[in-house]
């Protein structure tokens, strides 16, 4: 069996994050199988803030939670992400984002990373003690490299006190498949 | 929730490449918590291979296994892994190694880079094509770091043609805290 691919790991570590009725975001939804795992870890009793900028992609992706009896538990936002501190304040215990361009979309649209930092450091405030921040970052594409470069650098300036983190990647040959990065805030002491 | 340790996140991922029946071996026993989860995952039809220098850590390894009712599912060899290719003939789904000290015993009692490389080498040559190498490094101690180094640096120069490899580690201020490699041997193409 190969090595679980960073989504697939993102997916494992999170199911253990994420208790019923949490609040949580897929800051990039693109085909919504982040947002479908999501909703199905919130239960009815959570809320998934899921946020786009591309139309179809949204409407592809709320047909799929629709299929799968979920869509009632999610809130869409037609937008980048970069607004996610103008559209949600709850607490989130989770927030998601898959870098790169949509597959089987226009590869022409891909998230950068001005606008990335930005939601993340948003993400960073809304997050709950003991919440969690999952990237898969892919250098394969035009930018890529830059933009991953570049959310690794801004979460590795967290306060090193309040949060851990930790990286899963491909090495060698495969040193250009997406990668994981992961930062847990970590509950602050009375 | 805490991000998964280096030795969780190893038990996670291997419990789904292992199937029951399955050949392996625990290259480094110490207190036998990764023997017993091997053990478990290997069933009646399996083997594990357990290794380990100290003979009071394999006994009390032992004590451990015979009370989880699993100890007739391990083979304990004392001694070195470097002895591997000596001892073990069967074709592996996978080899675990926790390196560095044993926790609670002699911490000047360390695996070395020399032995580890030698155990490694026989490990890629005895899995099968599917099969998985484990590695859980600590640089914390005195040789940790060189030995994790020499490690990482035998494992990315393994045949790029059949083998993938990642990495887990945290960063940061943790990024002292234990690393997890992964290499996982293709099946080569007829």
């Amino acid at each position: 069996m190969p090595l679980p691919r960073a989504t697939t790991l993102a997916h494992r570590i999170l199911a253990d994050q994420i208790p019923e009725g949490s609040c949580v975001v897929d800051a990039t939804v693109g085909n919504g199988h982040d947002t479908e795992f999501l909703a199905t870890l919130v239960g009815d009793s959570g809320r998934v803030h899921g946020f786009d900028v591309q139309l179809a992609a949204l409407q592809s992706a709320k047909e799929r939670l629709r299929a799968a009896g979920l869509d009632h538990r999610v809130r869409w936002h037609h937008g980048g992400h970069e607004s996610l501190a103008d559209q949600v304040d709850d607490p989130l215990r989770a927030v998601m984002f898959n870098l790169g361009y949509l597959p089987g979309g226009d590869h022409a649209l891909i998230t950068t990373a001005a606008t990335t930092l930005r939601a993340c450091s948003s993400a960073s405030v809304l997050l709950v003690e003991g919440g969690v921040l999952s990237i898969v970052l892919y250098r394969g594409h035009p930018g890529g490299a830059e933009e991953a470069q570049a959310v690794e650098t801004w979460i590795l300036g967290l306060d090193a006190a309040h949060w851990s983190v930790a990286r899963y990647s491909p090495l060698g040959r495969r040193r250009e498949a997406p990668s994981l990065l992961l930062a847990s805030k970590e509950p602050r002491l009375a």
